[in-house]
């Protein structure tokens, strides 16, 4: 069974901009989902008009509906945002607030659209921030419906006030790659069961 | 295939105190899987004494290893607990600092003893904090090993700055009720799949 | 000695939509200040064009050098926000990565431009979320330089999982009243010593 | 005037046990406002016997009523937690309980016990946590009625995934040194002025 994977980059540059740590985890991550013969994108979220609001499509300009297409298409969903003052990015925030609608969205069985998806989480500071941002994921996918597998994040931070970029490291760590490995891994497992065998709904 | 679900009540009253809403949530989430033939127990755990620390064993007295036990002999975790200052009890972060020890007892694939177990999250309160809860669970029981389905928590709260308990209300609401049972389906979809495809580690 | 308050409204609508709860919640919070001759204004942030970027301008276009310049003019900020799956706005989440740039803006004696000012919250949602979103909007505020008076958040939630709107309610329960009260009293207190007492630094 | 500050150390080792982290930042801190002649304690919290509850005194062998009787006699009081999980400790979290009592023991002005306090917080780990378990500390602590003054933490995480402690450090980081020196400064401003001037109440 063939699987794919799209990754939302909400970085708060656009890709005409300087390289992106948050992009360099999401390659890792990527890399290592492709092992298992997923096939995989990653949006530039700062590069689109993602509107303010909490439905499916805010109207003339909007681009969400065009990223809500690209989500419902993959199997897996691999969240990745920069930590700005220790928690996750506007930009991050601004899709998951677009993802609200997908709980005026229940089929007959009150499954949500977003079912049976899987999500990954990938987290990449100068410093601190990394737990919070995946509770704060996690939870958020969650209510919208996504599947959260076993060790579903990936995230690297320096130390404590410093100013160190995940992009710029002379090497991936180890811990760092044996996570992200780890996290492809089972995301794969839980999402290949899920394409064949959709939530019951009741 | 036969499930067995535990269910730790983490309110701060032992059980032979008032009744508890949080053990209120807890037989809703329960009756509703047994309707797919889960077989489940409730600990409440401060009848125990759950030592500081963050290895599985903190020695003599220490009844830790005990609940450690029943939560390796069941394939559905259900961790309950009340909401004081919007934040989990100090009974919960205890629970949860204990299991930080799985993190260290990998098997040679780096799996986790938690593994291949899924969690649901219970979380009741006089007045808000439930999502943060909910946030702060789902984050530190997915460190730990454990998989999330989709729709994992159900939960209730009354107005800001009241003091209505969950117990008390005359009928639970339609929105509970419906949440509980979603909840339920969900994690025995993933439970009975990951009982007979354990997660398979690298 | 006579004060000024700031108040910036994060609601994802624009002022020619329908009413935002948040911005009853502020009116509430700045007659409060008004009775002690605190002069206020508020911001639509969603009126405005605030880029994503973590410097004090981001170029042609960016509306936040004016909001910027407007929270320098104020002695008190009260930073109000709605709920969205139990987190703040992403524009409020905007509103704070922008004023991450004070952290690199200090005087020679190592303070922010936003010491000496106090920081209010207000926080409004149809069901849960407000101590989590002030603990963020704390941490965050506190982080880029502001000081939090006790009892410095004034919020309104409606019960689990149900739609009432905080604009819509009959009259302001009395619990909110008189929190709006305890808080602008004491933001005003802070407030008038602060204003001619500059945190020394060093 | 002389101003006294408390110390509440909230690791989850006994004082006869290998040194603790948190303590080498109470330390620091400690050490930079009795430069301001704040004159200071430290109490490890774990070894006494404080008894999950939410009112001041939980009955025969709770020591609670002794640690609340100190946090009375201060003017600051520094809350120092180590990291778990990304998370405060359980014993801190025990600590934040204990104190919900505040909010039922307002005087007839509306005013908490611990108004006009102002308080400090201290957060170490081994990587990662310090920012979200400041927002939880701050929330929590301003709930229960304590005044948080400008840039009111000082923490230290090593890299992601990292094993370093902080007492282990050869020597305290530069930007740890100037942040608890700044935060000393500033919660002595604050503290001097609020012991003379209490909240006015209403």
């Amino acid at each position: 069974m063939s699987l794919t994977a799209l990754a939302l980059n909400c970085t708060l540059k656009t890709s005409d901009k300087s390289p992106s740590s948050t992009d360099h985890m999401l390659r890792l991550m990527l890399g290592d989902l492709a092992k298992f013969g997923v096939e995989s994108a990653v949006i530039r979220v700062a590069d689109y008009n993602i509107k303010p609001g909490v439905s499916s499509d805010e109207g003339p300009g909007d681009d969400w509906p065009e990223i809500r297409r690209r989500i419902m298409e993959a199997d897996i969903l691999v969240l990745g945002t920069p930590i700005w003052l220790g928690q996750p990015s506007s930009i991050c925030k601004r899709v998951l607030e677009r993802m609200d609608a997908f709980l005026g969205e229940t089929d007959d069985q009150g499954r949500m659209p977003s079912y049976p998806r899987v999500a990954l989480v990938a987290v990449v500071g100068n410093e601190d921030g990394a737990h919070h941002v995946s509770a704060e994921l996690f939870q958020a996918l969650n209510d919208v419906g996504f599947t959260i597998p076993a060790s579903a994040v990936c995230y690297w931070v320096g130390e404590a006030m410093q100013a160190k970029d995940f992009k710029d490291l002379p090497q991936t760590p180890e811990a760092i790659v044996s996570t992200s490995a780890m996290a492809a891994r089972n995301a794969v497992h839980l999402a290949r069961f899920l394409k064949e065998n959709q939530y019951p709904g009741g």
